[in-house]
């Protein structure tokens, strides 16, 4: 089967053959890296690439099926983490120069769990420094640029990931998520970026925060539910993290959507959209009629989230990066510090204004989620922006104030506490991808999967790639 | 039966006979009505009673269980709810003049619980202005006295609740907990406070933080774990509710308990403590020996949390009463005001290192019990002090800054976020009661529960009541 063959499977079918040995972890392994030597000089993608490693990986993976062992989920499967999280011997810039020889001795969580599920790390996806905004640039790699148009971003922070998701470099990536950054690179590389409930994939840091949350992406719905199944499920030091059994992600997805009640979206409370989003996601409520789902115009109140959730994310970044920052200013983008300052200039009674807004938030979404199965809206207002403006500083004409006000349709939807899915939902005139932004019930990971899997097969969206 | 043998009972031993019909919740609720007759006017500890009210539950559930209808756990146990708690159609003072007409028009989730499992709510027990504080008094009401010694507190917040207990007044009672106010409470009523896992007994509040729950108290062990039955399991409104079956905590509490290994206090991180209660306290550790324990001597990392939680604390009352109090300024007690204007002094940075350091805390805990099976100190650092006393302002000769300085032992270990008992163990040569205070793993709650039986069981020094 020729290289390019096997890069373009799913990350489950990929997963049957290399377990009923019709493929080796190996041939995956070079097929894969095969494609990156070829295509990610041109997308810049995938930033920090261990081949050596990952094939000897890869090689002690299918020496464990021939020894008959038991094999994890992702057995055999090529990942690359994004250069946010720790791995241990292997380079974690966070896109910054201050880590730009940083070699961890331990692995993050995720990358744990990703390991001990069989799959084979292969190098590391690019990011913003320090994760902050969504265009994946950096002083230390420079910019990813989108498959279907290289002039064009991939959007971010978890960019480098969905890059290589939409240009067959890997079937899987983890990615990262606080204001829509598994979501909106999700939704501009025609791939699925999953953000899931708080505490579904756990983390080490110990925090209550509802607001950044690891997840899986990948180019199905399917693919991403497996990925799931392997980076789920409860962990002790995350006091968060929810204690359902992880394997249940991998049970069949299919399930009938008749009498499902969707909410659609009009505007998120009076967000300004570019036309040509709106366009392409109504033009995807009738698959929703058409599988049998009740389908109303109704709007969780996003009222005060403007003010909420940047108290909070401020504070994220001060706690993280103050000290390092007040050090070695010229190291530091400008939105960095900004959000370092607006932590320094707010009173505890906004943290405490904005802690209140968050739980009135989750109530409402309570009562919400009685009335209806999923709120589907935007993941961006935007398009795809141009690669070398650092943020929109307009939406279809209306300025925006702060480097993330562009993308309030993703971070209204984080201040939900719900899980969050994008789904390709078509192509703009500009032949640009159009994310569907699924919003499901609290811990309702499984519901929304399935719905949203039961749209991806109507639709078909998620089908077109770039070709290289 | 006499009634005050009725009233003596446990309320497992009185929910079982009430079952088997040797006894009728009418009986049942005579015979505690007909003692808090004699007895609350001594300690003005059931501060609004509904007698008829009581009288047509306790009627209505004598008839479900004659008709053979299916019976909650706490099937015709009498029981108060804390008058912080919202009652419908009972008036909920709050300890506060500014509520002292207020009758909600619907029930907190807790008294929902409570209820549907059968219990039959008789009044509403003390609690300090809005719960600030450790001494059960209020404008409303004036000060619930205790049991042992009319001239001294019953600590609070939860302290009519424990006073109530202490004098047979009730077998269980609810109550909550930010800073110990279900622990102090029950260590100088000698009776049981329990103060769970986060969201193990959720609320409607919608909040992540783990600092606030409510919680059962009784006279005993056994009893706190039926109790807790009915109040525990998963409600979605609350994000960090626990999803396992609240049944479980009716399963028999006996276990063998060799080999588990307890923490030792010495003085939590340089605490002061009266000589009378480390003697008491320290006089418990062979009991834990003979038990089959390894008991060594070990604390976990209390520094910085002297600023951590009163940062977190002060927006809680900010969020609460603010606008209430700036209001009704002559109407709140000084203490109340002093939280709200910290609050105000404090920067936003102030609360994101207090962030921070409850992560550390959470990550900290869950090293420090993968070594330890429990964490044993003090529940206060001082003996029940005089009732004219609004708080001590020192500790064995200290000066303590603030109002909630002198029970830093409590909420050192609220810090923690992990399941604390507070456990009778012993008296003081002034014949006042001294609590152990026993921390489970996060999320131990269960196996707290078991060791904490097995301590109640092989001392007995829970079985000392004042006689009235």
């Amino acid at each position: 089967m020729p290289a390019d063959e096997l890069t373009s499977l799913s990350a489950t079918e990929l997963a049957a053959r290399i377990r009923r040995k019709s493929v080796s972890a190996r041939e995956v392994l070079e097929a894969h890296l095969a494609r990156i030597e070829r295509v990610n000089p041109t997308v810049n993608a995938i930033v920090t690439l261990v081949p050596e490693q990952a094939r000897a990986w890869a090689k002690a993976a299918d020496e464990r099926q021939a020894r008959g062992e038991p094999l994890g989920p992702l057995h055999g499967l090529p990942v690359a983490h994004k250069d946010l999280v720790d791995t241990a011997g292997i380079r974690t810039t966070k896109g910054s120069l201050l880590y730009k020889d940083n070699v961890p001795t331990t692995d993050a969580l995720i990358v744990q769990r990703i390991r001990s599920a069989g799959a084979i790390t292969l190098g590391k996806t690019n990011t913003p420094e320090f994760g902050a905004g969504s265009n994946t640039f950096n002083a230390v790699f420079g910019a990813t640029k989108n498959g279907f148009n290289l002039q064009k971003t991939v959007g971010g922070s978890s960019g480098g990931a969905a890059c290589a998701l939409n240009c067959n470099l890997l079937p899987i990536a983890d990615g990262s998520d606080t204001g829509g950054s598994l979501r909106n690179p999700g939704a501009w590389n025609n791939i699925v970026g999953f953000r899931p409930s708080p505490g579904r994939v756990p983390d080490d840091d110990g925090s209550w925060s509802p607001l950044s949350t690891s997840g899986p992406m990948a180019r199905s719905v399917e693919d991403v539910a497996l990925f799931l199944s392997a980076i789920a499920g409860v962990h002790a030091p995350d006091p968060s993290s929810l204690s359902d059994d992880p394997a249940g992600f991998r049970r069949p997805l299919a399930a009938n959507m008749k009498g499902k009640r969707i909410a659609w979206f009009t505007n998120m409370g009076g967000l300004p959209f570019e036309p040509e989003i709106t366009r392409v996601l109504n033009a995807n409520r009738q698959a929703f009629i058409d599988m049998g789902c009740i389908v109303e115009d109704a709007e969780p109140d996003f009222s005060g989230v403007d003010e909420a959730f940047p108290a909070l994310r401020h504070l994220t970044y001060h706690t993280g990066y103050a000290k390092l920052s007040r050090d070695n200013p010229s190291l530091f983008k400008d939105t960095v510090k900004w959000e370092i300052a607006e932590a320094e200039r707010q009173g505890a009674v906004d943290v405490a204004r904005a802690n209140a807004r968050q739980a009135q938030m989750y109530r409402h979404v309570s009562q919400f989620f009685a009335k209806y199965d999923a709120y589907v809206c935007p993941v961006t207002q935007v398009e795809p922006f141009d690669i070398t403006t650092e943020y929109p500083t307009t939406v279809a004409g209306v300025t925006m104030p702060t480097y993330i006000d562009w993308m309030r349709s993703a971070w209204y939807v984080t201040f939900m506490q719900c899980p969050a899915i994008s789904v390709p939902a078509g192509f703009s005139a500009n032949g640009l991808p159009v994310g569907a932004q699924i919003v499901g019930k609290p811990r309702g990971d499984w519901a929304l999967l399935q719905l949203a899997h039961a749209f991806e097969q109507a639709t078909g969206h998620g089908k077109q790639r770039p070709v290289f």
